[in-house]
């Protein structure tokens, strides 16, 4: 056990089921990390598995921190979450939760009540407590990576809808006759600008038929002219989304995360140039365009961060 | 004068600058209309003759009801509004007033304070208030006129952004390859979905060069081929905004105003199947898509609204 006191008396466990396994910390109210769990079992091991992994580290913090001094716990988890029903709906990374009351089951096994929140939501609210977004009560993040997550802060909150399921950026249309996605749509953002689409579009361009996007990047940055169009496109639909969001909201900041902000110098100069062409508040207002701060961590400090909202 | 009080104490005046002239109204606070009066110049007299006018039907209104009662001022205006400057940046309908500080010069003739907001947004408050979204807090508005306006309200209050700008959803893109916009975008919702958009239609598809979207709409409810496949057109320009809409806000109502509304029966059943395939939200959940109830005096009750917010 570590020290037996968060400090300022109070803190909060927040969780995220990020892309291949879990995570867990306990975080005071001022935004300190005092300590993480990482979950044992891969999401393939089925439900019961990944339940036990996520009662057993939300439960080992509460006992090294003391549950006396525990605000609240949430958990991100991706997909489309019902948030009346505390239910997944539909998820492509964690389709052994779906349509199962996650969060009243996790509540039951530890005797607390979980808020359970989307996990790009979870990392917008994360980047605006004590990330990129520290100094603005509204912003927009889009998380790309092998999909586009999108999460919408208003007012210093999570813009959740009245389900639960606002903030579906990844499924805005960028190309209306553009490729099918597994929502129904085609020409979903997900579709165009994510790392799945740079190895898609690999392939199509006849670069190789395993590329990871990190090779296309890599092949671009060594001057392959198909590589390099590939995030051109890329910069394009994430150009016409960004657009369409600053002729929305008006915020003043929109933040970018996730892996493929590795490959930002080759998209954002075009994606910065596509969305002012689209858009007139762009080009006349002081609106940012930023890479998001707190990298795989946002959706655990905005887990944590939900307790106190 | 009328009715010397306005019998619950309280009122407010709204104004609308609409398509050809203005007009104010008193208001009280539990949404009954006192009073209006409309203006006498076009706004093709010039700004000192709209200033003039519009500081004469506040004044009136304020003189017939009682400066004591009067809870505030609220202006609806067509255009991109910098808020806190209190001036009309870009507007196609009142270019006489653009760039130049009108909520100041209006106040200080008034010896008031004014609230200026757009029109599309002052639409939205006043459906939510006393309209078709009476019932709900959260709600996105299209006005379907010459232009496309939009107007969002979030939490009962009017998303304006970080300039005033939100809402500006006539600009969002549905067609990347599509129509030039005075905008600077091409494929905007406006220049695909608006009555000008049925007219430019028309024209290319030789079904006559002065035609008005009325004699459009009447030429494909008789059987005229090309002219109903103009409103199927619109439907799913419409689809495509609408989709994203929903799965970027996911509010339960999503309402439609305006003179495009007279054609409902042949865009909306396009409109909404459209939308469907886009949305997985709006397929999978209860959101409404409905006409809004208020017609052409959404703005004037929501810019009196203001008062109160």
């Amino acid at each position: 056990m570590r020290d037996s006191s968060p400090g300022n008396g109070e803190f909060s466990i927040g969780m995220d089921l990020g892309g291949t396994n879990l995570r867990a910390a306990a975080i005071t109210r001022d935004g300190r990390l005092l300590d993480s769990v990482y979950g044992k079992t891969g999401y393939t091991a089925g439900r019961e598995a990944i339940l036990s992994d996520m009662t057993e580290a939300i439960a080992t913090l509460r006992e090294r921190w003391g549950a006396k001094s525990l605000a609240g716990i949430g958990v991100a988890v991706p997909g489309f979450i019902h948030l009346r029903e505390g239910v997944i709906g539909n998820s492509n990374n964690l389709a052994a939760l779906e349509n199962f009351p996650i969060r009243d089951e996790l509540g039951q096994r530890l005797g607390a009540q979980i808020i359970l929140e989307n996990d790009a939501n979870a990392a917008a609210l994360g980047e605006k407590w004590i990330g990129a977004g520290r100094d603005v009560e509204d912003l927009v993040l889009l998380t790309l990576g092998t999909g586009i997550g999108g999460g919408i802060v208003a007012n210093g909150k999570v813009l959740r809808g009245f389900v639960g399921m606002a903030g579906e950026l990844g499924h805005i249309t960028v190309m209306p006759q553009g490729n099918p996605c597994g929502c129904g749509n085609r020409g979903c953002l997900e579709k165009h600008a994510s790392a799945t689409a740079v190895t898609a579009m690999a392939r199509l361009l006849g670069l190789g038929d395993a590329l990871t996007a990190k090779q296309v990047y890599e092949l671009a940055m060594n001057g392959n002219e198909k590589a390099h169009t590939i995030f051109l496109a890329i910069g394009e639909a994430l150009g016409i989304a960004l657009a369409m969001l600053v002729n929305t909201f008006n915020f003043p900041l929109y933040l970018l995360s996730g892996g493929m902000l590795g490959a930002w110098d080759l998209f954002a100069p075009g994606m910065i140039e596509e969305a002012k062409r689209r858009s007139f508040t762009l080009r006349t207002t002081n609106t940012r365009v930023e890479r998001a701060a707190l990298g795989n961590e946002a959706g655990l400090f905005g887990a944590a961060r939900l307790a106190w909202l």
